[in-house]
């Protein structure tokens, strides 16, 4: 078997105090790799029983179960973290739900110094239900643009029990500062941890969200059915949609090449155990969707991206087929199969046809105070 | 089980008439398609017991065995086809293995009425052994610019086996020549069959021989034990290499987000049975490469074109990591776990970073006496 070099040795320097909102799924994985990588870690989990046992045991009970934590990272909550607590960080990592962002947010500013800010990174995916806000625009809204505009963005193929056995994963590190993704590399990149670097948040944003989307058209193919072909083409031409979508978005079309893009949406879509791949599979096997969201115990993800997707569509006069697909077949009570019919029956057309950078980049960009 | 609807009834105007090179496994599920889309197909073998076995039992005796064809194709052959033969028909469809494209397009050229060319069309992958050319490239040398400026090519994620049974696969249809692709899209495309139009053939040959080079490197990666990360990390990466070589070979980096491109790799890399992928499975597994040629029968085409595609990155000045490394393991000697570890210890980088427009495409434009 593979053995994997031992992390270079960190001197005071370049050793970091983090703090991580969060102890889910990832956000433990990251803790994870960040102690591994020898800094210092702090997770944030409002919930007291995951604190204590945590930091007696050194596992977290409800994610990646069995796996045993470096001593170096220590669970901290369930009170919001302190002004001086936060103040005395060098990193800020928020691993929690979107929906969840604006409020955390909203909690932090007031314990912020805006004259030493901790870097700020960002690895949650979606779109703000409601509003269809990015968390570019969300920390606009609640920090202010001077902290949107170097708040970085790390998304990318990474399942986080692989992660926590140093499998080689990498990811995309993405900010309008360049500075500032060149620190969280600088942070998190190890040999086991490439990270790779980019500038464009809105494109890796909608990519992370849009992809649950096509996930779900995915499922619903392999449900129905069809094969390996189908399957490629589902991705393919998804990554097409996306990158026309965030194209008119005002996103460069070269980030749906990138890991957050095509990475991310191939490993989501091949992976039968993604919550999104499964609804799509089970409504390709005819079940109803009130059925499976009761079963499945809460509501996957792309199946509101889907909703909100449709509005942005709509707003940007965008087709979009695939997605309109399953819009139609998630919200507008269609059948799978009459949809699918009809999707194929899509009359022959020109492979790229990229419009033209769209507003709503250009609205956030002025948000920013960032000339486009 | 989704039923596909059954094809449109076609008049005697949209009717064609196809000679098809090749009796293998895709020239035989080309045929099939073809016939089942109601056109009048021919296709040629050098092997007479090839040609008699089909036109007794409707049944190719080495691919697809299983499978009866429709009346509507016959087996021509064993002798090269006649002047006559060739020019009574609409359609040449190419479906040998690009090392013999030279000479039979040399054999062809003499039957060919230049006043009045079939549509030419193109389904071999690969680089030519040697002269490192492109299969447009050697259609100029042998039937002449005005021949290459119309040929068209078609490539995309689609195992014969899942065509023959009308499973949904797309391809692209590409050509310098815009009527041309719309021409082989008419004769080809089926809401099973679904074709999309581009004008890049230069983009869509680079990526259907390299795809196979990262086959090999992600084979190596899953024969290690690295999981599901790794894998969509190398298609990604290898996806970001190719675009690179491809844009400073002449093409168009959007081709490589094309069913051709990343379509056709994502297919060859998450399938077991590719021979590409089995190569670098055994030689991640330790096997040395000399015994897995001997035992597979034949040679995989990603390892000369590992080979060819040196040449092609000395030549370029290019930077094509995956690509060295799967080279130093082929032809090189050096150890897969060594090369692996170099290549995770490769220092963090932009994501893209894509070269200036480079010579060949231009020198291969010069050649067919088109402006760049």
């Amino acid at each position: 078997m593979f053995e994997m070099p031992p992390p270079s040795p960190r001197t005071a320097n370049d050793k970091s105090k983090v703090l991580i909102f969060g102890a889910g799924n990832f956000g433990s994985c990251l803790a994870d790799h960040l102690g591994d990588s020898l800094h210092e870690v702090f997770m944030w989990s409002r919930d007291e029983d995951i604190v204590s046992h945590f930091n007696l045991y050194r596992k977290n009970p409800q994610f990646l179960k069995d796996h045993v934590f470096p001593d170096c990272v220590q669970a901290v909550g369930p009170e919001f973290p302190s002004a001086q607590m936060v103040q005395s960080m060098d990193v800020l990592l928020f691993a929690i739900p979107t929906q969840g962002v604006r409020e955390t947010l909203t909690s932090l500013k007031p314990t912020l110094n805006l004259k030493k800010l901790p870097l700020f990174i960002f690895v949650n995916k979606g779109i703000e239900i409601g509003t269809q806000a990015l968390t570019l625009d969300i920390i606009a809204d609640t920090c202010g643009p001077e902290v949107a505009k170097v708040s970085t963005f790390i998304s990318g193929p990474s399942f986080a029990s692989e992660i926590v056995r140093r499998q080689p994963t990498s990811v995309s590190v993405v900010s309008l500062s360049e500075e500032h993704a060149q620190k969280a590399s600088d942070i998190f990149h190890q040999p086991w941890f490439r990270c790779y670097l980019g500038d464009d948040p809105i494109g890796v944003e909608l990519a992370g969200a849009l992809k649950n989307v096509y996930a779900i058209a995915t499922g619903i193919a392999d449900g129905l059915g069809f094969e390996n072909n189908t399957r490629a083409m589902l991705i393919t031409r998804g990554l097409a949609e996306m990158t026309r979508i965030g194209t008119a978005y005002g996103a460069s079309p070269l980030t749906f090449l990138s890991l957050a893009g095509v990475g991310d949406l191939f490993l989501t879509c091949s992976s039968p155990t993604s919550r999104n791949y499964t609804v799509g599979h089970r409504l390709g096997k005819g079940e109803k969707l009130d059925h499976i969201i009761d079963t499945l115990g809460s509501v996957a993800e792309g199946v509101t991206t889907s909703k909100g997707l449709q509005d942005i569509l709509d707003d940007l006069g965008i087709t979009a087929p695939i997605a309109n697909a399953v819009y139609d077949v998630l919200h507008g009570g269609q059948e799978v199969e009459t949809r699918a019919r009809e999707l194929l029956a899509w009359p022959p057309v020109k492979e790229f046809d990229l419009p033209s950078v769209g507003k709503p980049a250009r609205h956030l960009m002025e948000k920013l105070g960032l000339a486009v």
